[in-house]
């Protein structure tokens, strides 16, 4: 039986509960399924952006199995640039690595073959932490009728946190799976989802959104 | 002499630099100032949401002292709905309190009268925790040729990590005044702190924003 | 029996019928119906605005009423700018009036009385001609789950194409009242609708958009 | 020499400039061309989408030679899908054709060959009519500090008008070379010019674009 990260912030939580911060959204009508960035650059430790992330390969596969048993809809995403990453920007190379590994096409930005994207699941090539910005992927959640969003991948405190709220933030419904995401730091991990069951989504075990998607099909 | 919150996770910061994250932005040409959510509200430990910021106030009055001297374009947020929160959305009221406070017109949004907002002071009126989500912020800046954002206000872990992340997005040089942005949690506080100094912007001492803006006046 | 002025067009919709645009797209599960900007600055013609266009709203009280009674989500649009247009940019002011009328608050940016607005219809205060840009009205559109946008109001050539072009953007199924919009232009009315229909939404009947909506009470 | 379509509406513009619509905004201080959609698709005959388009094309060319020499940054575009449409949605398929024209890497979504496109010049490969939806193009014209966009391609009334409209709702600086941009019905083409002149941006001869970009080299 897993046990939440956000039990060591047991204080905390009952802080922000009794200022009205942090009631259970729940799930909606429609999910889909969202896994974030599980591709070479951020699986692969000799990347600099590379952590050991097998767990949560494992656990968006479990996830996975339920969504399309359940035909609820799956999008993945992957961040690439031009060559050169002359679509970037000079401002977030500076805070950001991956130069010369988040080209187009390259073998770096390739999801992970344990995901085994199919051809009716899209793929949504981003190029910020958020998998909403410069994209359309929330139009084409609209034209799913979509209201909820299972998150999956990595990082925790990043692209899963920005995906997150930016769901949020249109209204959606957003699940954070808990073991299905990762962090190459586990500080930034749990205080990120401490950070999100607060004000933006519930912080589920893997195991009962699974069950929840399941009982759905 | 103030010492940054952020020295006390030098091990981690390390580990970051090491593997091409977190380099200085610094400011670009064209600083612009955005104030977020000094309202009542949020400073007045009566509200649900409230916080004790008298410190950061008095941190966003000195960088709005030295902005407006240096001729530096000022803009304030609050945050602010309909009457019965109509416009907020149920998802969004599950996670965040405000229901009785966050109204239009009401003196709970008001900023905070230390401010002093002059008329020629955009204030923006938001729904979101990001400044640029649902506003056209975005396009004042670009009219004015905006290319960097300092940042104060709360909540840190909130409203100015949200505001951060978007301006990050847009390609913004993004400057934290670290004294001048608070929030209720100090732990939230720290760590917000640390990720964005690491992936979106520079968190820096008050002293040294306004050091610089003082310089390009 | 009203007359489309579609009918004009009859040769150019068949040649774009035969390359495959302009199919009908229908109405989907859930509508809403947006009034677009139906305040006295486009309606007065003693305003640099305003138009002759009393027709308009009427087929728009029309519209409201059976949305009303069918329970379909009722939002309307008016555009307004802090005192001095302080908050618009200056390449707008060059190409569009209204500097002494688009004031927050004042008489001309009003909704027209006929409308008798509710408590519970939400009022969007945009600033620019669609609808969705700088505003929170798609999260909105997302919390109800709906999928269709029903459009009336002023000006067709305008805020209605262009807030029926980010509808459409959106994957919504858009549908556009015809005698319920209006243009201070003719010419400008029935290119404008010629290329919705073309490309965007379906221009429909007044009595055909009121027959749909009241068969779904 | 040319003579402006515009000329053919002396009436109407005289009355919108008397109400204040329909004044030049002229250049601002950084320019970009946008080259819109001069692919395969829109410009052979053979397709569904094609027209002829040659004039257009040539003009495109000598203001990219213009650009360049100036060392004014050029962005392209083109617009594509996923194999089978997968990511564009069932609303926009009954509106639009290019089922089986538009997928990414195939060639009628390839730039026409003249264009000659550089490697430090930037593709940007959308899905929506505007160049700004579902991309990261504005965070790229920030990064640049870009505050007018030159627009080149087609077509007129569709996707060269759409991303002239968001161009202008960012407050950015619109010019649309008249000769350079181009649409499949001889009305639509005038109309939109039109419209975009009185409420968008300036409509100039490619002739003094061209003087212009020149000057500034």
């Amino acid at each position: 039986m897993s046990t939440s990260v956000l039990n060591q912030f047991a204080e905390e939580r009952q802080f922000y509960l009794d200022r009205g911060f942090g009631d259970r959204v729940g799930f909606g009508v429609q999910p889909a399924l969202l896994v974030i960035d599980l591709a070479r650059a951020w699986l692969d430790e000799r990347s600099q952006l590379g952590a050991s992330l097998d767990d949560v390969v494992e656990h968006a596969v479990e996830l996975l199995a339920a969504a399309r048993l359940a035909e609820v809809p799956v999008f993945f995403t992957t961040t690439a640039y031009a060559p050169g990453l002359l679509d970037r920007g000079a401002v977030i190379n500076k805070k950001r690595p991956g130069r010369d590994l988040l080209v187009q096409d390259s073998e770096w930005v390739d999801l992970d073959p344990r995901l085994n994207r199919r051809d009716d699941e899209v793929l949504i090539v981003k190029q910020r932490a958020s998998a909403f910005f410069g994209t359309t992927l929330l139009s084409q959640l609209v034209a799913k009728r979509v209201d909820t969003v299972i998150l999956a991948g990595c990082s925790t405190s990043g692209c899963v946190r920005e995906t997150a709220s930016s769901a949020h933030d249109y209204n959606l419904h957003v699940i954070i799976a808990e073991e299905a995401v990762g962090d190459r730091s586990a500080r930034a991990h749990a205080n990120s989802l401490l950070d999100m069951d607060r004000s933006i989504g519930d912080v589920m075990a893997v195991a009962d959104v699974v069950s929840h998607v399941s009982a759905s099909a």
